[in-house]
């Protein structure tokens, strides 16, 4: 079959590789029916994550049909049209036992395009399959579903849900990339009063608006403080959503909270960051921090059906398999191409 | 009357003032039966707190009798013994109206041996008395009473109910003076499998044992991450409770707790920490950090009042109020004088 | 003064009644600017709440200008206009601790209208000013305002926030009279994939879908258990609201229920209803009922200012303070005249 | 192999049957080490629960050592010692994600000595072994461990945590049995101020002292609500915990409430109850019930083994497989024997 494969730091190739194929008892193995690039894979892509070895195929977000089954698998067949999630789930350990299947012990997490070979091929074998998949219902779409492997849940449990975003709040979303515009999208279902999307691109700004943000800042020209104080009577956010993962977006999120408030980290960061405790031993803060663990996959798939969130609208590129090197550019250069994802379809 | 008078870094007095007096209509004036002396106190005199000026009576804790009550005070009778609170609480802003009146903005907050004169005086003032003044039951004692001032509600609020500890549970505390004793003290009240408590004097761990951890640790002699490793089969700690307020048990705190877990800072900072945000990105972490709001004093007072916690185990010395600057002398010099709690009566 | 004076069962009248006047230094009053009439008074005139006695002037819900203001009033003012909550509140009672202000102990609770006289008068006194009402911000009209008084928030309270709706959630909301209007609109602020209402009056299913239910039911014609299984393959409802309060609305809220559910009761019942717990005790039910308390006021009037709730929609009749038994006729006979809210203003 | 089969209303034997086999790629078979006998099996006797079938073996608590391993069984291995919970959980359904395992939809549930053969025998067959069994640890002994296959985990889940049990609380537990008393001790982890049981027999008051209750009334010489009063000022107790199952039951549960309190229902009612919602309706009370879900299972075995609960002192009587009815006889007679909970070894 054709994958994408890594080859160490700045190097990738759609090549052909040996099919994918079953493993273990409670794997699946899918024919990709689409897949998209995350922001992660270009992390690996610099070199940034050591754990990817060159030679393994990239991606963690994928739907696709079932072709083969393992002999334990109880919940998916053959013919079956599923999701593939970015986590897989052994579903027995202490940690999937709470549904914190990103932290799974028992060989699953984040290992699809990471420590195993992804999604970004015509096959993909999924381990754990019985917890790793969804059905695809009938009235959703592939595009609408396809989001839901990764950055919508990314960008409600780790940013809405932690974040503990409530009717009336004021919610600052500090960077408007994909995860950031999942987080506006997904903010909404609670309500809240404001949401503020801060971010340099004049370009995912307007996409933040159209999305649903009630108001955009771009911090070269104007001050995110001075609107969050005005919108606030002076006191901050109830609730910020750091979704950039340097130093300064993590400062200017917890600038932004109110006494009282939660700082919901999603940015996926490579250097330590300063926390001024001297200031915020005594402001009653809640930071958190986390994985996708993907317990809301099914929640967000009615919501998705139920016309509550339309996630398609985040899809502003299209290509096919065998363009996935042209798919990979467009995506990395985003701040040109203003991608925010792109979707490769067999 | 009599009190003692902060005059700049390094320097007190029990020395005559003029007499407390009614200035509000919701103040009443306490005859003090009963004071301790705070960390915090401390650290003003070491002139760490620039917003205590030259010439404050210090102290936020305190219980005594009511001599005088302003005009629109409505549950609070000349006669009446009480527990004055570190926290006064207006009652109406929105923080006071959520419980959190640490963060009072209509005046109230800790401002008691900060802004306005404080408790270590025969008379004190305590503004919005209906909302920081607490009845002292039958059958509670003085000494049980008064540690519910300011440092039993700050151990359990900041750090057992904000990091959650919960049956079962593995609790690390960082740091064994009469905070961290009390935090110990508290998180019984949740039945955890362990409580560690952590501190580099042998005096204070041995105080924590008396009090109910399960386990002490001097990182001078032995690793505290090895032991955690081994009461949670390396997964570390549920709850971490920082309760010193320097970078390098911070970093302890943070290091010890497992994905997934809570760090509960209770620890006044004066410096900023480094945030490992390159590895804690990742891993499910709620930290909280926090000013008491004292929401918890009347649950706190039951149970005393039903024996479910003894608080008054945490005095160490006694003291007459002529004898304020030997009590001073022996708090400030707690590692040899082994003192916890000193108490100074009328 | 004029007043909306009741004087035993069936029996009301517009009449001249001496002047609203200071009683305790915690009060204002209110010249009454607009004001509105609840099915609790209805129930009041039938003779069905005995604590009501003859002489009462009636009403619980009004918006006007502050025009007099005791002595220990802190945070209202003359000339302020502010609307008059249902519920008065001590502030300084356990409950009122607890943000459960119609529980008061103090005094408060549920008293205008009832207890004491109300606000169905050209003035109305208000007994813990400070506690009991709300400025009325710029940019919400007094249409949108005056609905914040008891309807939304008891719908918002007792029902939504009591049943725990969550995003995805099936709602269930047995009766379409205002009350359950309301939850129809405050359900929506959760995000439910559907929120089927069931009335057996044509008019108010209409309205139920206008404000937002995505399904009706006249259970004379069609049978709602048959819906829901539809809905919820065969699960039933996530949480179903009770706003009737009759034995046969009761019975089929909790029937409609899935295992693991909610029922939240908002309905006021005049008789015991049968639980049948031999088949309930296994199906890990949650049931709760209440009296509104009010801690949503604030957070509902940022979500009208904001623009997330349409509470003006409600309103369907309009008349002057002369013309208020007029305006009672109307809202008695809602089966005939449609009326679900109706506006009375000076 | 010899088991305890049920032959109809009244009758049961300990008789040879055929030996418990694998049937599934996901069982394991267990020699049954210790078993004991639920008031559950008393019911079932008395021809209570019509889906129990003649010919059925009884028992869903036991532990012992595996003997037998599915294909798919991934967690527990020939020679495991483990405890046989009294639900199996498919692990995979809505219900098991959301670890309400006592509501699996997958052919779990509670079916052990229900709808398939049960404990109360020589070895028996334990469907989805991974996600039904607990490895016995170290440090724990048997008579500690079997307590944890039902009732402890009912009493916690069902009773303390489904009524929310805090530090300071009153709590009352209407009825004194087994199930009542590990109420007590369960309530007893959150530092309740007062724990009140509720019962007619003397003796059983007696075991409820010994196990941690602070006050016990028999309700045919004193009355329970004028010590709930005098503990409580007049208010009610916070929590109320039925642990009966008959109206009348139910009814003094109810009534005992505070305004705002919870009724955790454990009892397995064979009849309908009255609930007087034209008093409830305004209560601000939260009613549960429920099916024990095991989801507290691990969290009670740590417990147990850090010593934070002594769950052996409710056994009373021992005997051996070969006395099983003679077991039967002492339990059935509680009320003349004075038996808690016996115990069966092999």
């Amino acid at each position: 079959m054709k994958a994408l494969v890594y080859h160490g730091s700045g190097q990738r190739s759609w090549e052909s590789v040996p099919d994918a194929a079953l493993q273990l008892p409670s794997d699946v193995v899918v024919h990709v029916d689409a897949v998209t690039i995350c922001g992660t894979d270009l992390h690996i892509l610099k070199g940034d994550v050591p754990t990817v070895t060159p030679g393994r195929i990239l991606g963690h977000e994928a739907l696709g049909t079932v072709v083969e089954v393992g002999s334990s698998v109880q919940r998916v067949k053959v013919g079956d049209r599923v999701l593939v999630s970015c986590i897989s789930a052994c579903g027995g350990c202490r940690y999937c036992r709470e549904r914190a299947y990103g932290q799974c012990r028992g060989g699953g997490g984040w290992i699809l395009g990471h420590l195993i070979d992804g999604t970004q091929a015509e096959f993909v074998r999924v381990p754990f399959a019985d917890n790793s998949t969804y059905k695809i219902p009938a009235g959703v779409s592939d595009e609408q579903m396809i989001l839901l492997a990764d950055i919508l849940p990314t960008a409600y449990e780790v940013g809405v849900l932690n974040g503990t975003v409530r009717p009336a709040d004021v919610v600052a979303i500090v960077g408007a990339g994909p995860i950031g515009l999942a987080a506006v999208l997904t903010a909404k279902l609670f309500s809240p009063s404001h949401i503020v999307a801060i971010d340099r691109a004049d370009t995912r700004l307007e996409a933040a608006l159209k999305l649903g943000a009630s108001a955009v800042v771009n911090p070269d020209r104007d001050d995110p403080a001075a609107l969050i104080a005005e919108l606030t009577g002076g006191l901050g956010a109830d609730v910020t959503v750091e979704a950039v993962g340097i130093p300064q977006t993590f400062d200017l999120a917890v600038s932004l909270v109110r006494p009282g408030g939660h700082v919901a980290n999603i940015g996926v960061h490579g250097a330590p960051v300063t926390l001024h405790l001297e200031d915020l031993w005594i402001k009653n803060l809640t930071l958190t921090t986390g994985l996708v663990d993907t317990y809301s996959t099914s929640t967000l798939i009615d919501l998705v059906a139920s016309h509550q969130l339309d996630t398609a609208s985040m899809i502003t590129h299209r290509f096919k398999l065998d363009e996935f090197e042209a798919a990979y550019d467009v995506f990395a250069k985003a701040a040109d191409t203003g991608a925010l994802k792109v979707l490769v379809t067999a």
